[in-house]
């Protein structure tokens, strides 16, 4: 143990273990708990990138999400859940963090963009010695994995939820020179046609689990059927050549 | 000499040579020859980030933009001049390749993110073994070390270039949840004004050279005067404290 009370979070990348930064392993080493999301009934993505750099025999802390499939995720009895186990989560660290121990929540991709991290962060932050380790974010996993050239120069470049209603998608995507569509899941049709409405479906590409051995990379309109994975994404490049 | 022709676009982060990822520094002890650019006169950021991980006498290759202070970035003369450039670079790199070496291109950030290396990538990409290293974007870096939670769950979340005119920018920090606007520079006065109208200017951070020890960090409401390096950036975060 390390007598050194510290809140650290860090970002462990999009999935390939490599793509950890030297700060992250680092981290990992002095680290007295390690602190790491998953659904409840899954393993924990941001554990599994990161199992090579983990002290052997370090405490571990699991935080499992409630299985909330019955509930909607926009109901007030959802966000009550998610909120008391936002905090029995922070309670939790706290006590290590009290007892001096220096605490690592790992998490996917990048801890302040889009992460579960955060959640913690707003609650501790405050109260005791913190870092945040960048990582690289999914997206950059993804558009590197492919060799696409997301955005450059003045470019307005966009990262939008495949959640939002189709005709604000459409008016975003025209609206933008490069974008991210992320959480597609049964959202999938409704990009494509909104994609498809703004002419740039051509360009559009699908990407699942970019940065993994068994990724699969297609043109978004080559693919026939609707099913894609909630952390699928689609890239639409706003970059065409210049100069 | 690997013997073997590849070319790797190596992102080696924002600016803490800790946040270069292990896929980095594997590319740089495997390369024979280093590519970095530079705007001529001044050291290339990215070989001063990656110093520590270059091999002792690796051949390296520096790519030194032409002066063009005296030529509107948009006018015809520059591009052309820029075309030339990097179809000169392409070909010097294009000979070690032929040569049968392995070339590490090194990127402040992520190298297709708003990156120079992209311009190499669509003109070697095709004809050589390529692969491209994700890295920690500039922006992670910034909001990371400010500790700054910038966007979650269904958050739009939205890079502009400050070049944009005034009445745009305003516009389009209006329609999205989180922004990074960057090229700040002299277009600093403007992207507070459009800011302020918007009624998001209190929550505005301003960042200086985001993640090294002389970064500077304040709200941009407390920023007295109108100077900001052009590589500055502004973050206005998306989150107000969800569950």
């Amino acid at each position: 143990m390390s007598g050194t009370a510290k809140l650290i979070g860090v970002g462990v990348g999009p999935g390939d273990p490599e793509l950890l930064t030297l700060k992250a392993t680092r981290a990992l080493q002095e680290a007295d708990v390690v602190v790491h999301f998953a659904k409840d009934g899954n393993a924990s993505h941001a554990r599994a990138i990161a199992a090579g750099h983990l002290k052997p025999g370090v405490t571990e802390l699991p935080l499992r999400y409630p299985v909330t499939t019955e509930i909607p995720n926009n109901a007030p009895a959802y966000c009550n859940k998610i909120h008391e186990f936002h905090d029995a989560a922070a309670a939790a660290i706290a006590a290590h963090l009290d007892a001096g121990r220096t605490v690592a929540v790992i998490c996917e991709g990048d801890p302040l963009f889009y992460g579960s991290y955060m959640h913690l962060h707003v609650r501790l932050a405050a109260h005791y010695p913190t870092d945040v380790i960048a990582g690289v974010t999914g997206m950059s996993g993804c558009w590197s994995a492919v060799g696409t050239p997301i955005a450059q120069g003045n470019d307005v470049f966009t990262v939008l939820p495949g959640t939002l209603p189709e005709a604000e998608l459409e008016r975003r995507l025209t609206d933008t020179d490069a974008a991210v569509v992320m959480k597609l899941g049964r959202n999938l049709p409704k990009v494509r046609r909104a994609l498809g409405r703004t002419g740039r479906l051509d360009r559009a590409i699908y990407v699942e689990r970019g940065t993994m051995a068994d990724a699969v990379v297609m043109p978004l309109a080559a693919k026939a059927d609707d099913e894609a994975p909630y952390f699928a994404v689609v890239l639409v490049p706003g970059w065409e050549g210049r100069p």
